[in-house]
Formats: C-alpha cells, structure tokens, sequence
C-alpha cells in the first residue's frame, strides 16, 4: 500500500498507538489500513473409492495436479465457498460436506480449509482455471505432480481415513521448507 | 475504498473480465482490490474445572463478557494468533492447545477459531482491551451477559463436550438472528 484507499493521500508505515504490529497508516485522514490473512476454501470431491483432482491452467503451478479451492468471497460461509470453487473449476456439484481439513500455512498468510464431499452424480467439467478434470483411484494419485505441499498432505490423510473409516477433521500447520517449489519458480 | 492504494487514482466498483464479483478497480494502473473476509483467532482458556472469561473495554459489546480472541495477524499461525491474543486480553499462558471450535459467520464476513488451551498456572492479568478478566464454574457463567452468541456456542459446546468427556473440533454455521442485539447496538 502506498495510497490511503479512504481520501487518497501519501500513507506511511509506523506503528499506531497502542499496537504493536506495522501498519499502513494515512496522517491525513487519520485511517489505519490492517492486512489480514486470507481463507482459501475447497474440496476433497469423492465418488465411489475416486477422487476429483484439477490440473491447473494457472499460475502459481501451471500444469500441476490440485484440489478445487480458491479464495473465500465476502459475504459466503466456507462450505458455500468451497461448493463455488468446485463448481467453477471442476463443474461438480457436491453435497453433504463437512469440514475436514484445516491447514495454517503463516509463511504465506493463509488458512486453507478443505470439506470433505461427496460428487452429486460423479460428472464434471474443467473450468476456465482448469486444462482437465479427472477422477483418480488412490494407486493413480499424481503425487510428483501435485501443485500444492498441503494438497498431498491432505490426499494422504483421506487415504489413511479411508483405510480407518473414521474422517475427523485435520488441523495441521505446514512448514515453509515443504513448498520447496517456491523457491524455483 | 475510494483511492486506488497503490497509485492513488480514484477507483471504481465493476465485475472485472473473467471475474463474477464486484470489485474495486482502478482504470488507472489496471489494480484490482479484492476484500476477503477476516479470521478471528482465540481460546477456551480452563484451569482445573473453570473458564477464563474477560470482560470488554472495547465496543462492540463493552462490559459484556467473552473468551479471549481477536484478528489473526499476517505470518503467524491460528495457535501462535490465538496464543497471543490469550496473553494480550486476558495475561494468561496457554499451551497443549488444540482446534476445538470453527465458527463462519458470513453475515460479517468472519471464520472464528477457537482453541481448547490449559492456562499454564491458573495466572491472569487484564489487558488494555479488559475491564477484568475471571475464572468461572459452569454454574456460574454469565449467560445472559455474554458478548456474542458465538461465545455462548463455543461455551455450552465445551460443558457438554465435558460430561462426556469427548473434545473432538467442532464446526458451525452461525446465523445473523442470533445476533440480536446487533440491531440494537
């Protein structure tokens, strides 16, 4: 930020009374612009013993393997935003959800959440985000080309639950040097 | 938003190409500014069978009671957010915490979490932002005095998760009429 998004003035960063974090802050208008963290909702789609995966069309990781997801819209609850993202990127429309992965990932600001759904009647349709659209069984898995550290994550503790039959919901921090990517790309 | 925050031109509000949301753009330097919503990072602080609860010195909801908890900050996790704000509001330690309650209230564009956290000796100290912080028995919670409904949600869910002595993460949807005194305030 360099502009005060309220009048339009110069901003500068300092530290305002009685915080402690950095802020953008307008000595015109007197506003403090905080910056949080963002949710990232979406889906862990099944059907029968498969499971829906996105190649993606964009970037980050054109051309990688990952779960429908995307930002959390003002004004949805998570479940509606993670039924949005699935529709927009794998045209699937998925029922009886529930929450079933949370992953804090601090170095970048995020919480993703992932729900846990069932396809309505198994079809699909890449999305403009999407190059293709495929169910996969758990021995096709593209595991070396999956997009995201913490979509592998999730994949292998539904394969575990599978096997257990007991899908409680996951709460795990990822850890920086997992998205070795990064750093390449 | 009225200016632009990065080049300080007025922005305008239109569902950009490829987009379906209305957004705050700048004609000028082609910006798009996108509003997500915010999560709220807290704790069920307990010491042997009491709940630390704080009572506000801020509005919304000054004088009414609630746990610990406040807006999660960029680079830090849930728990690291959570932790920080059990130390600012209420001068209490926590640690073994665990995800015990996610809240979406999308009416106000939030996701609360909630973890269960023993306090390390019992100790607490008011913060700025608390008129007094307590411990209370299940008997004496002030229910009818209570800041929020989620508060309450997150309370009663914790004395019954107790009697059964099950704490596994609980998810819900609140609704904007339970937030009655809203209307009021």
């Amino acid at each position: 930020m360099t502009f005060c998004s309220t009048c339009g003035h110069q901003t500068v960063k300092k530290i305002p009374a009685g915080d402690d974090h950095l802020r953008d802050v307008c000595e015109a208008c007197g506003a403090i612009h905080y910056q949080n963290p963002k949710v990232i909702v979406g889906t862990l789609p099944v059907y029968n013993d498969k499971v829906l995966l996105c190649r993606r069309a964009i970037d980050p990781r054109y051309g990688f393997w990952t779960l429908p997801a995307g930002f959390l819209e003002l004004g949805e609850s998570t479940w509606q935003g993670a039924q949005r993202e699935t529709r927009e990127e794998a045209g699937a429309i998925v029922h009886e959800g529930h929450l079933y992965g949370v992953f804090d990932l601090p170095y970048i600001s995020q919480v993703y959440m992932f729900y846990l759904a069932e396809v309505a009647d198994g079809s699909y349709q890449a999305g403009t985000e999407s190059l293709e659209v495929a169910w996969f069984e758990e021995a096709d898995i593209p595991w070396d080309e999956l997009a995201f550290t913490v979509i592998g994550e999730m994949l292998r503790r539904y394969f575990d639950d599978r096997k257990r039959e007991i899908f409680s919901t996951y709460h795990c921090v990822m850890q920086p040097r997992q998205e070795a990517w990064r750093k390449n790309s």
